[in-house]
């Protein structure tokens, strides 16, 4: 190996290393830390950062990348090195385009944010929140100009979560979404099917805890490289290849909520443990983009575990758990209730269909902020009148409505698009899966995953951030994001649970 | 503050963060990551541990400290100060005078001879383990070259550990310990009284953590700053003083092993939680000494945990824990089934009264093999006569004899000393805290510690690291390291617990 890549490799595993333990600090205050800990976590959170950063963004770094940069020229790589040096370069660019005093401003804005966001969420009170808003708001701008960009600041906000992700196309792809998701919202909403109460009966947590851990084991869960605790907003973390851990919550009177939140994690959880072990300690060690990530935790929660196959494997192992709740439950009855579609005011707890216009709501409206069109004043309005236009429904509080996320209080815009983002790819990967994989359905019922890990390790996983998103979605599914096999998927579903148009109901 | 103190004092908290930062990864090596998780830990271990050295020992760090001290020098500074700098210098000299190339050769050498240890002590093969602690031993004496020593090389081992401390003197103390608990030992080991079996009933480990939790709470322990796990070897360490994490194990058929332990850590827990805050992130937020650290933790499990008013108190807690076990049981029952003496095999299973030979026999080895006076072949042997001088039982086994712990295979020799040490320190802290404190038994007796904890927080714990060990223990009792306290306390026990010399055994 030339000599300034090698060092550089190793400049990166030092730096890999130390991001590594920040997710390992991340986690620990979130899931074990006893709550008098977090001033110094905080402490110890943010000298590990700046360590981190001011290593890449040294001269040193920057002399071993150029010196790199010219071995490369002179002769020929592995692909993975070029990779390395290529994401180097990208990321350190980026990372020099920010004054330190902005990084510091933000992270002091996102701290204070959270916590003014947590009261004014509290009190439903929209005017304690706003100034926090606009500082957020501003410094974001300031942030894109950093960055740069062509057509819209929103771009570069945007590039933060998914490199090369232009507003133009994430349009383009909403407003196709919006005309046939539409009428689906109509459908749902006017059938007078009673929901099921078989999810909602008693389901003690030490039961829920060990069904929830049998179904993770049989989707690919291994005790040896992954953990699983209880937090009151589930993650996936990954502090190393080997080392995945999720978090889940459980609500008594809920027997999908917990289950389909572990299941989404297990889908983040297992591209980082998918990833080709000969980028460990590089930068190209983790998921490629947020919208491939959503698309993979999507895929394990909707396209699986919200499948009729798999609650015929599931109902045996839950009814095992739970005798008296599930004896004489069917399937098709399980399956159904946890694909219940209604319109309703909180995202995290909207259903498969209704979640998009969730998303297209405030992706709209951050566009809007972004772009100066709105004012934050205007925003708890502007919320409102689009929940009426997309669901039908009347926003009875701003704690309800425009101030149940927390991604506005830390400054993350940019960031909610990938959600609908990943959902769309989800289908694509379906689709092109299953045509490499033609008895999908079959295995699912039979509980063997290990093909469809192995399709997704080889197809997208293993490849980390080595190619960039647009090459990794191109490579994954033949083509760019693609809004018809989501739309054929959903059309299909809402279909079977709620009879076709036209269809005679019972 | 002055301008370069105030950048040294920054430097050395974020130096403290790292170090922090490498006890949470080992925390979470040993209790929570999951198995495959360890060669990435390794490798990030070596990186944290990397940076925190280089940026301590770098030319930077020897600027500001050099200017730090021209400004105390040249005016008025706090005492908090002045100890920064003084100890900063006291440790960087040292850290300065051990080449890198021997610092990752000791490393080395500790990992591969706790391996190799690993199988020697499982096939009782001494002969497999000779050469890797001869490599260890080799290198430890390189170490005690670097750091310098007048009398013995063995000093400057004794030195990593608590500074200042001497070999002559250990050996005095040691020297008037032998000839007064060898007749105790013989007395003991003369008893007849048949072991109460009432800690060796089936103990559920779900009502133990629950009963040990309770206990644990009446000394002090607080959710809000501390946890505790399960590991296979229990230990206590602080992230920070406001996160303090103690480890204990659980024996089904053994209700004071778990408990002891526990309170064990819990008075090394306690001694780093009462650091005085306005020490936090500077190198003077820890503990003095390994010889304060074990009085401390023995202190609570052998002066408290095993005296007889505190098992008055524990008992209506166990009874409720354990109603088919203890339903009938007395505490004078369980005071002295805690306190069974009786010559054994194994150091860690040993009682308060032999536990002192396991130590004073290593002390005695591991002088002599530093000093070159014993040849590591040779070991096994000297082992097995002191054993048998001591404590007057045969030795079946390496297994059960020199390869029973783990020091020596990571190269930790000068450590065992401070056991004992702490110890002899554990009982003239008692005595001296009775006169500020008489009614300490009662105090126990009705589960109040706070006057006890505030003592030891006042006296010893606030101080940190402002102090050298001779001073801090000057400040403690009153004078240096005593042993007649600790004889004092054990004569009394063994009387106690066996009949005064002379008098009649029923």
């Amino acid at each position: 190996m030339p000599a300034a890549l090698e060092v550089l490799r190793e400049r990166m595993a030092t730096i890999y290393d130390l991001v590594a333990m920040r997710s390992l600090l991340s986690w620990d205050q979130q899931t074990v830390m006893p709550p008098k800990g977090a001033s110094g976590r905080i402490a110890a959170m943010r000298t590990i950062g700046q360590i981190a950063h001011r290593m890449f963004t040294d001269d040193e770094t920057g002399r071993l990348l150029e010196a790199a940069e010219s071995e490369m020229a002179n002769g020929a790589s592995s692909e993975i090195d070029a990779a390395l040096v290529a994401v180097t370069r990208y990321d350190r660019d980026r990372a020099l385009r920010v004054p330190p005093s902005l990084v510091s401003e933000m992270a002091e804005a996102a701290g204070e944010g959270y916590e003014v966001w947590k009261v004014a969420r509290r009190e439903s009170d929209f005017t304690r929140f706003q100034p926090v808003l606009e500082r957020n708001l501003q410094l974001r701008v300031q942030l894109a100009e950093c960055y740069g960009y062509s057509d819209s600041p929103y771009d570069a906000l945007l590039g933060i979560y998914e490199r090369d992700r232009r507003t133009e196309e994430v349009r383009r792809i909403f407003a196709t979404l919006v005309p046939r998701l539409r009428p689906l919202v109509e459908r749902v909403s006017e059938s007078r099917d009673e929901p099921p109460g078989i999810l909602r009966q008693q389901y003690p947590l030490q039961a829920q805890h060990e069904a929830g851990l049998e179904i993770l084991r049989m989707l690919g869960y291994d005790a040896n490289s992954w953990r699983i605790d209880t937090t009151v907003h589930p993650f996936a973390s990954s502090i190393g290849l080997s080392d995945i851990r999720l978090t889940t919550r459980f609500d008594k009177n809920d027997l999908a909520d917990s289950l389909l939140s572990s299941i989404h994690e297990f889908g983040h959880g297992l591209y980082e443990a998918q990833v080709d072990p000969a980028l460990d300690r590089t930068p190209l060690a983790s998921g490629c983009s947020m919208t491939l990530h959503e698309s993979q935790s999507r895929f394990w929660e909707n396209m699986i575990g919200r499948s009729r196959p798999f609650w015929g494997l599931a109902l045996p192992v839950l009814q095992r758990h739970f005798p008296e709740q599930l004896g004489n439950a069917d399937s098709e009855t399980l399956f159904r209730a946890v694909n219940q579609m209604q319109p309703s005011l909180i995202r995290i707890e909207s259903d498969e269909l209704t979640y998009g216009f969730h998303i297209i709501l405030r992706f709209e409206l951050e566009v809007d902020l972004i772009e100066g069109r709105l004012a934050v004043s205007d925003l708890p309005e502007a919320w409102n009148s689009r929940m009426k236009e997309y669901l039908g429904i009347d926003v009875p509080s701003d704690r309800q409505g425009v101030l149940q996320d927390v991604h506005w209080s830390e400054g993350g815009i940019g960031y909610f698009p990938t959600y609908l983002l990943g959902s769309v790819l989800s289908a694509q990967i379906w689709n092109r899966m299953s045509e490499d994989l033609p008895e999908m359905e079959v295995a699912i019922a039979e509980g063997s995953f290990a093909a469809i890990r192995d399709w997704q390790r080889e197809h997208i996983h293993r490849f980390g951030r080595m190619y960039t998103p647009v090459e990794t979605i191109e490579r994954a599914v033949g083509g760019p994001l693609d809004p018809e096999p989501y739309l054929d998927y959903m059309e299909k579903k809402v279909d079977m649970l709620y009879g076709s148009v036209g269809a005679a109901r019972t």
